[in-house]
């Protein structure tokens, strides 16, 4: 099964690749842009063929590896 | 309005920290995940009313600074 993990920055923590973007926009006249934020997806196929056991799987992997939980959210969406 | 982009590398390129991220997964005893791919989420308000007008604001900011169009896709979502 395929799977894709969003991984986000908590709302309150700095997000110094966010600042930098929403600089670089300005400074080529994106003006109105706002509140950039940047995080990370994560494309995956996990060898499984019942979706729960999947993204409990996925979810381990998130744990341990993939996200840092003090400091980010992650979404897992599991595909076909 | 909040929009989404979504920024994977184009299928054939190769994808460094996707490899890295599946040797660590391995390691961990994660052995059945493969095709791991790494992409970037940016998150940003325009200040549109109109989400067309947003959505060419953001395809522009893509094709300008956001994506590498030579070796990325990009998927614009308008949220609200």
């Amino acid at each position: 099964m395929k799977a894709k993990v969003h991984i986000t920055l908590k709302p309150g923590v700095l997000d110094p690749q966010g600042k930098a973007i929403e600089g670089a926009l300005r400074g080529l006249g994106f003006t109105n842009a706002s509140q950039v934020r940047q995080g990370k997806v994560i494309e995956l196929t996990v060898d499984e063929t019942n979706a729960a056991a999947a993204r409990t799987r996925v979810e381990d992997m998130c744990k341990r590896l993939l996200a840092n939980p003090v400091m980010e959210n992650y979404d897992i969406e599991i595909l076909d």
